[in-house]
């Protein structure tokens, strides 16, 4: 398990045979690589809730998975009684973060192939949730690969790179999104360097970004977010690149607090400034970044 | 001792009928608020070694103090001996932070004293010294109230202002230099908030310029450096006030890391910037900030 980006091992998994999720404690990060398997109701529950499994993406991915593991282990008699018992299960796991959206929106599509499969037999309903929990995981991985081809096309052999808090592959699946292009560019043999903003108060920079790229041999230097204006200023950033909450219909986007100092920061020396997120995180509603709700 | 701003109680001082110097240990701060009485020359030493006191004025101050009181504790027959010891003295504790231009400063002012009135006795020198000591304090208080007067002139009432690492009386004596107008406008019934940068990585915003506000009735917010463009894009910063450490011939000057970024922000938001600072903090020989050698 020493290197889970470069050995394309991810940090959520089926595990045991599909008897257990296997997840990342990321509570734990940096300090410990502590994995742990998950097969309960309230193992499952409190991974999301105590944030072992955190990052939009990754808590969808998890919670398919989950909800596959928890209805095989369902004992049950008739295919209704199986069918209402994963609807509360469902119900159980998304009160652990009631706001995450792609933890009901994976929720929701995992109850809908049990619904849609339930006539069939119960074997039927738990082989349509494991593809669907499959799907769920590849289409991230996907949708990753596709933001790390695009955005590695802004990138130039020795570029500095500078990014707040976290985008990479521990809040998404295998590549991340802020931090695809950096990855792919290395796989490719970029040199590229990479100044992570600690991102207080919480540190998400200081404690994830820094492990994720020191994982995948990215050169990285951790800096206070006090910090960006010197090394934009020495001129050893040539772009920022950062994650997205929300993204509304004028091109304005919600991040971690501070992005928007980057990216006036960035305005001011010139240096280009890209937001990487998925089609998903376009919120059509919302007119402009004063309609997007922060926590 | 509750409360040394408004009580004008300083945080150096001539103690025990000057046989030693009171000083505030900042290295407590804000945790302890701990006193302690210095008097041999080990003790002076390693109070401006171990930045019991520090910021460049305030070590000035401590210093004059700090040699008038070994002098009087020299038990020597001639003036000669009297002479040669207290400029051993000097250098010693000069050797405490020898990139500390107030450091020598005024251990060459209290010198100066010693050696034009020793030819009139010890006792002579030594009230030549306790003179010069009181004045090298005086000089700094009267230089922190100019600078805070003409602060105070950019200041209304209402007014939020932003500040970043620590320019107040810790580091210099009563007022300080950045939070000197905000200090004065207090006094006088002015309801101002001051939003203070936490400073990282040494965090002297919030461990010493909090701790400064508080004691002396200033509402004030700690925010994390990368929340500084937020509460400028809300508007509730109508100023930013900071400190320096040294001010080139064109104007440009060196402060805390960090103080580019927030004056970058500033000019995006409209928001007026100052540096506040004595004279002696124009370093002609600097054309440029280029010329400025950082620490």
């Amino acid at each position: 398990m020493d290197n889970p980006y470069a050995e394309g091992i991810e940090h959520v998994e089926l595990a045991e045979g599909g008897a257990s999720v296997r997840i990342l404690d990321q509570t734990q990060l940096p300090n410990r690589e502590s994995y742990k398997y998950v097969a309960t109701p309230e193992e499952c529950f409190a991974a999301i809730k105590r944030l072992e499994v955190r990052g939009a993406p990754c808590i969808g991915i998890f919670a398919g998975y989950a909800l596959y593991v928890l209805a095989r282990r369902l004992n049950l008699g008739s295919n209704e009684d199986f069918s209402h018992k994963v609807q509360e299960l469902a119900s159980y796991l998304n009160s652990a973060r009631p706001t995450a959206v792609n933890l009901s929106w994976a929720l929701n599509r995992m109850l809908h192939v049990c619904q849609a499969n339930i006539a069939e037999g119960q074997e039927a309903a738990l082989k349509a949730m494991h593809i669907e929990s499959l799907h769920i995981h590849q289409e991230d991985i996907q949708m990753c690969r596709s933001i790390a081809e695009y955005g590695l096309t802004l990138l130039r052999n020795g570029d500095g790179i500078l990014t707040h808090c976290n985008a990479g592959p521990l809040a998404t699946s295998r590549l991340g999104t802020a931090l695809g292009p950096i990855l792919l560019g290395h796989e490719r043999g970029l040199d590229l360097h990479v100044y992570a903003d600690e991102t207080r108060p919480l540190l998400q920079g200081a404690r994830l970004t820094t492990y994720e790229l020191s994982k995948a041999g990215v050169d990285v230097t951790l800096i206070c977010d006090n910090m960006a204006s010197m090394v934009m200023k020495n001129g050893w950033v040539q772009a920022c690149f950062v994650g997205c909450d929300r993204i509304a219909a004028n091109g304005d986007f919600a991040n971690k607090i501070g992005t928007s100092g980057v990216a006036i920061l960035a305005k001011h020396y010139n240096i280009p400034f890209y937001t990487l997120g998925p089609s998903s995180t376009v919120d059509l509603d919302c007119q402009t970044g004063a309609d997007i709700k922060i926590e």
